[in-house]
């Protein structure tokens, strides 16, 4: 069990480390393929005993010195506790579907964010704003970090465990697919309006209450500018001047607050 | 001249690097005492000179080797031009006030924010979306760091020098010259409700069109009770589950997306 590094290895497992991480893998619907305590790490033993104590569950249980602990671990001050989960796949129709009758589909496309820290951290406040599942798409020149990489992980406090998560799909095989199913997408855009191009709208000027999904893209270069053509349409944050820009973490904030600002008003 | 470190220095005086950093310090109302040129910092020469060469204003302008510029700089890989700054002091009367007729007063007030790149951050983001002044106060146990330490005046792209910023008033004392002056104070907050407390308010429940002081405490700890207390207000962004928290600039940005939200429909 190696927990350093890229993941998921070649068994379809990734490792994630840490009580807190440790507790969402078992609280989500992944399954656990084993958790491993080091001897300093068995303090945490009797936070996670009702999810590790089930009879209609049975986990392997490791045990190891703190120094074998230490040599696996990804993290530099490891905390003695780890887990092998094995992330669930997920369709187009998984995540394209309604979660239940009230809400409608609230997807987050991670089209070519690059850093791991901001994948976590834009799938944890997409999930904190009620999204109902994600993608993670490369982009032109650029990929999409890997969610379950560690320090996405880390970032995402478990929300990549949590949402229905579809990797691997083409932009433009996406954007037809929600095109076929009834699901606006929307580019967040950090150009200038250009002649001819689509028009830009605020964030409030948008239906955030019917089927939607946000394209996020590169944090330098934004999205490829086919795919905010292809768009249903462009969303931009205004801002006093043209030159400042929101980082990604903070502009994903902002439109998922504007999501869920217009869909609690129909709760 | 010593750009590193702490400042200002006795003086008063500020350091500031870059060519970026140093346009806006020559654009804003700000004295600038000198700019230094070295050697290899001639090439931005041109882009400054707009600023440099007009007769009302006589900057001496100082020239250096690369070695001893890298001896006093503060960034790691120095881009060869500087400038010496005097930050402008703002008394109350002068955040307080409407900048227009158009717009009542927005002000951010950091009260305990310690990560310098989270006081340059929170500045850059509220005078994008419109912030009018800006408050720099001690709070409780933390201070706020300084808004012209090098890494806050970096993260926040200059606008700790086109802000009107006030510092080193006691909350308890902005608080009552705020009521005093009919500017309503929001506290941001992170605590769920307990009884007996004042109401917590969404965002999207508060007219952030009147005069509007907002104010955001320690990354860690908030804002001490007592000063939620005093508030007109407190303020939470309702995420999906309670243990769910923003970091303090991206919390900042969407309060501030709100406050722009609305008065844009005045505009």
């Amino acid at each position: 069990m190696a927990l350093r590094g890229g993941l998921p290895t070649e068994s379809g497992a990734v490792g994630v480390e840490g009580p807190r991480l440790v507790e969402e893998a078992l609280r989500s619907a992944s399954p656990v393929r084993a958790v491993l305590f080091s001897e300093s790490g068995e303090r945490h033993h009797a936070r996670l005993a009702q999810y590790l104590d089930r009879r209609e569950v049975s986990i392997p249980i490791l045990r190891t010195t703190d120094r074998l602990f230490e040599g696996i671990a990804d993290t530099e001050q490891p905390q003695g506790v780890a887990a092998l989960v094995i992330p669930r796949s997920f369709s187009f129709d998984d995540i394209s579907r309604s979660p239940s009758s009230t809400a409608a589909p609230l997807i987050v496309v991670l089209a070519g964010v690059q850093d791991p820290g901001n994948v976590g951290t834009i799938l944890r406040t997409a999930s904190a704003f009620g999204a109902t599942a994600a993608v993670a798409s490369p982009s032109g020149q650029s990929g999409t970090a890997n969610p379950f990489a560690p320090k996405s992980l880390r970032a995402s406090a478990g929300a990549a465990l949590h949402l229905p998560l579809l990797t691997g799909m083409a932009l433009p095989i996406l954007l037809a697919q929600f095109r076929a199913t009834g699901i606006q997408s929307l580019a967040s855009s950090s150009r200038e309006s250009a002649e001819n191009d689509q028009p830009l709208f605020a964030p409030w000027e948008v239906d955030w209450c019917q089927p939607v999904a946000l394209l996020i893209g590169n944090e330098g270069s934004g999205l490829p500018e086919e795919i905010e053509r292809s768009a249903d349409a462009r969303i931009r944050i205004p801002m006093s001047s043209s030159v400042e820009s929101l980082n990604a973490a903070a502009a994903a904030a902002v439109l998922f607050y504007e999501a869920a600002r217009q869909r609690s008003s129909l709760a």
